[in-house]
């Protein structure tokens, strides 16, 4: 769009009374061009080509209510493209959020500020997920539209009725995370999700043509969504839009062609635009561009009054949801009183109880895979909220309940996901029905494989919410499948995310104490770490407290004191425990610890940690890289496990010839507690 | 496809002379059948579903010859769906790879055999690229057939000239990267590549109408390719559209509708023939139904000879290809040369140490960002064969020389590639370029998106090839942008790689050597981490030897001894030197060592580690998770660096608020020098 046609837009609409749609616009790209410019940076390109979508989407279509961003049946909109942030923040203080000021504009990307560089959950009121990593807002998107549908085939539409609104820019459909979450989205026929595609034909490099020549329509409409085209400034080719995809019978696509950085004479149309405040000089000319002349930060009153009265609008409406709730979510309806309150239920408690009681007595020798699958078998009973699902590994992982029913587009009210060969959409779908509300979800793949949903799983740890994954094949003792397959670095690697708990249980009873610490981290997302193999049962005395909450506690104690500490996760205890045994034939007495999270015993008291630790030498036991252990071994320690990629070969081989064997840990240990003695 | 249909098959072609083509496809799939037997695990569905397609493939157009698998223009085959290595195994046995003989198919997915559970690269001959995890290996094909063309583009027809065919599943098609893959591709106009998808309609949790609804011809369409849907059961249907493939101005995907595990009465078309063996009863009733008598691991003579026939065909393609390159390749077309030879040229190595010393007399103050693009700049002009590029990011990462030119479909004979917002596809792509060979490849992106391409980086580092990524804003030190875009964990997660160079330069004259060690590194790829913010030069001194290549290294050895051991990398070495003087002040003798590379550092001997790190108290100082610092600080150490996620504020507010100051690693060392004296 030229200069010119910028005027005429701007010029047209004065002659209104009430604020003009592009006055109503114009307040959010001022306030996102005031904002970078008074932080020195940010993105100014894309809430100035943006707000007209932003205005008409909140202005008359969006429903939602200030006084309470938490309220569950609003309709979530997603800022995938998370770099425009100011789009958000402007919406937010224009329609309301009581803590987004207009100081916390001018606080824009500044230390304790409400409005930080990228949307960030649980830090601004109205942010529904945190995104900036790009492609992240449109799958976790997926998730809550999904989340939704599900809730409504369960509550109904009295309970349940929102919609999901995405903007999303080139750059997250360039991702390959938005193929998994398209195809999921289309497969699952989710037609409350509706894509306002930020069609700028710009990305930061230049022209989008310097690198992709991609159909996006056809591309949406490969995996079965609706689509179509509009001009991204023109208010009622937007609002006509917008209506017709709430109508569709599938999710809608809607590319917006815009121009980034609308407005400014000389950045508008260009990649120069995106990144970068516009500077003071081309600031006064976008004013002028655009009839703008308030100062920095300024909303004329009769605009900021519109913008309040659109976010007056919801209160009505969420106090006639809340009396419906109060009515239909009555003490006999205690899942649905459960599922909006997120909270376990009492009998969880007591179930999970006996079954543990249960598994101490029978000591069944299974993998902790298998494990995990008798403990869903058990919980799925007691958590009708409790959101299963593989991607396309359910018979290996073992995910699946006995009592789950698949989910398909026309069963709805199932409680298993086949999230199909798409781990990074299946963690970012997860975290998204997490942000939803109203399901705990938890997902398989292969521990492998945890590198490719890693960027999700790190969002989840950010923005502290309750996501699931089982993680199987957790290292060389699944065998045959080889290296590309066998996990090495990936539990060090996931251990060195802040607030994600990575369990690696090592028997039946430590695997169902993972699975209820998980279900009680409301703030942290899991990681249960499970062996293909079978691996038999140490947990076999009754304990009136969950030990693996302890991250680490010990297993056997010598009553003639410790020579030697072997410390050990998940298959490699058995391996510490029989080393004991060969040492115990020695007279070496060896304590055992088992360690079943490094996150939570880093959280115990001192006391606690160094009483579990001991003062005798410690040899680590863990079939995988040494990564943090050397911070628990000490000096006088040494580490037993991989220092390479595996191999392809049968479990019992690959121990032998990597050396994390009973002997080899034995071994270690007389070397140690010889070198201690002589030093 | 009916038993019936599958015997109708198998009998109407026992009329001819010469071994049928079904013969020939059928010792494909029972060398699969049988030695996934053998081995007791394995998936012989795809490769008995695949037989025809690959029977055509190999007996009709690929150029190979097995007695030379490194010849430079042989076609690649890429085996994306690598669980179905038995095909390939069988293939390489059949058509005369000496190393692949009956005895390793009997030994299939045992230790040390030359067929692992998925084909390996480096391992195998004749495996292109290691395969496995799913839609890595069409995301490698791309970037083998872009570094054919950019050959081509420079040495024309008479030395390039070949073709790259993969063979993909469901569940390479469902992964995202397939999406980066494809629409980079499309964009490119990559013609020379050709995806057989292997149509089969399962995946491992059932039918993929489970969870795909995909037209994936459509979505081929929308990426610029051109499809094609044939039954991947008949061999003229399947050298018609290979045929057709080859000519195209497009790259080529292949529809190809087969039957998984054809020919096994009962387990055919279903996900019970995908991962695990027939067992003995139903391998004796596909005998029976594909009529094949022959014993396990038999192929009849006949067979066995065209097989041989096929494989030898190329031998005097190769000899006169083998001639033509001797005459192009003289000694004054040396950049031919060298790029088929993979060395750097005596030319770099003189300007590399030119360039080091005018560093060390210049001491800029720059970003090692920026130091990188220096470094690059002048590389650029004497390694003709370095392929730059970035995912969307050229002007923030600092990655394109002032001299490349950038790659389009219509200018091959550039150097820099745009690789869009596609972080995963572009790591993929630079390995299967490096794999092809010709070019030494780096590419660029944000340090914390090393999540979004970490599966690829894994894989180059199992495969040992020399891929360098360019990875910049590595810490909070980025400031504004906030936790989404802080890597906190990247740097200590990378690490945890076994065989991946992470190297943290903290100055112009580290970057300079951290990139020759980088290029150095045949069988390594390497990761560069770089600073956003500009940091002091402290390497003023012309030294004999790249000082980067031994990991760490002392930069202040104080005269009277040392006191403490400040131990840093990157930004923070300056706040260590800082802190050294602020010690100074205070009558304390710090020594401060800069870590740039841990795992050269621990390739170094006992001797001249404990030498650097030496006996004084040790302070670890990084803007990271502390992950293995602890191996290196031991028992009187302590780590100042960070402890969870960062935030959205200016660089030096944010090493104030999270504690990474000179004054605070001062603190930290005088606090463990007087428990160190009191112990």
């Amino acid at each position: 769009m030229t200069a010119t046609a910028v005027q005429t837009l701007a010029t047209k609409t004065d002659l209104k009374a009430d604020p003009s749609h592009a006055e109503m616009a114009n307040a959010i790209r001022f306030l996102a061009i005031d904002a970078v410019e008074k932080a020195k940076s940010g993105h100014p390109g894309m809430p100035m080509g943006m707000a007209d979508v932003a205005t008409v989407l909140f202005s008359r279509f969006m429903k939602f209510d200030p006084t309470d961003p938490a309220w569950p049946d609003r309709d979530r909109f997603v800022l995938s493209a998370g770099h425009g942030s100011m789009l958000l923040y402007a919406l937010l203080h224009l329609t309301g959020y009581e803590a987004v000021t207009v100081d916390e504009l001018k606080k824009f990307r500044q230390w304790g500020a409400k409005t930080p560089g990228h949307p960030e959950y649980g830090h601004t009121p109205g942010v529904e997920t945190t995104t900036g990593p790009l492609g992240q807002g449109i799958a976790t998107a997926v998730g809550m539209a999904l989340a939704e549908r599900l809730m409504h085939a369960r509550y109904g539409d009295d309970l349940v009725d929102h919609y999901t609104y995405v903007i999303a820019g080139d750059g997250c459909l360039m991702e390959g995370i938005s193929h998994e979450a398209i195809s999921l989205a289309g497969h699952l026929g989710l037609n409350r999700l509706i894509v306002l595609f930020d069609d700028n034909g710009i990305s930061i490099d230049g022209s989008t043509g310097l690198a992709c020549s991609d159909d996006q329509l056809a591309r949406f409409a490969a995996s079965g969504w609706a689509t179509s085209r509009i001009d991204g400034h023109d208010p009622q080719a937007i609002e006509m839009a917008i209506a017709a995809a709430r109508q569709s019978d599938r999710p809608t696509m809607i590319a917006c062609r815009t121009t980034i950085g609308f407005g400014s004479p000389g950045r508008q149309g260009s990649e120069k635009a995106h990144g970068a405040p516009l500077g003071p000089e081309e600031v006064e000319k976008t004013r002028a561009a655009l009839h703008w002349p308030h100062r920095p930060f300024e909303v004329p009153a009769d605009v900021l009054v519109s913008w309040r009265e659109i976010g007056a609008r919801g209160s009505s409406v969420r106090q006639a949801w809340k009396e419906r709730a109060r009515k239909l979510c009555s003490a006999d309806r205690s899942p649905c009183h459960d599922a909006l309150n997120k909270k376990l239920p009492a009998a969880y408690t007591e179930r999970m109880a006996q079954f543990i009681a249960q598994l101490t007595a029978e000591k069944p020798k299974i993998a902790t895979r298998q494990a995990s699958q008798n403990v869903i078998d058990v919980i799925a009973t007691v958590l009708p909220n409790l959101l299963g699902g593989s991607a396309d590994l359910t018979h290996s992982n073992l995910t699946k309940a006995k009592t789950h029913k698949s989910v398909t587009p026309s069963t709805m009210d199932g409680n298993y996901i086949h999230y199909g060969v798409r781990e990074h959409a299946m963690a970012a779908a997860m975290n998204g029905v997490a942000l939803h509300g109203g399901f705990i979800p938890y997902g398989g793949t292969f521990l492998a494989f945890a590198d490719y949903n890693r960027p999700a799983i790190r969002l989840a740890a950010l923005m502290g919410i309750r996501v699931i994954h089982v993680m199987t094949h957790d290292s060389i003792g699944l065998g045959e499948d080889g290296p590309t397959h066998q996990p090495v670095e990936h539990v060090p690697s996931l251990r060195a995310i802040p607030n994600l708990l990575v369990f690696r249980p090592a028997d039946a009873v430590e695997t169902a104490e993972a699975w209820d610490c998980a279900l009680r981290a409301e703030t942290s997302p899991s990681v249960l770490c499970l062996s293909r193999q079978a691996l038999p049962a140490f947990r076999t005395e009754a304990s009136d407290h969950n030990k693996v909450a302890l991250g680490a506690y010990v297993v056997v104690e010598p009553e003639a004191g410790r020579d030697v500490t072997l410390i050990a996760t998940g298959s490699e205890v058995a391996i510490a425990l029989e080393a004991a045994k060969l040492l115990a034939a020695e007279g070496v007495q060896a304590a055992v610890v088992s360690a079943p999270c490094f996150e939570l015993f880093r959280k115990q008291t001192a006391e606690y940690r160094a009483e579990v630790l001991g003062n005798a030498p410690r040899i680590g036991v863990e079939a995988a890289i040494e990564g943090e252990w050397a911070r628990w071994l000490g000096d006088a320690g040494e580490f037993v496990g991989m220092h390479s990629f595996g191999a392809s070969a049968p479990a019992d081989v690959l121990y032998r010839e990597f050396g994390i064997t009973p002997a080899a840990v034995a071994d270690a240990a007389m070397r140690n507690i010889i070198r201690a003695r002589a030093s």
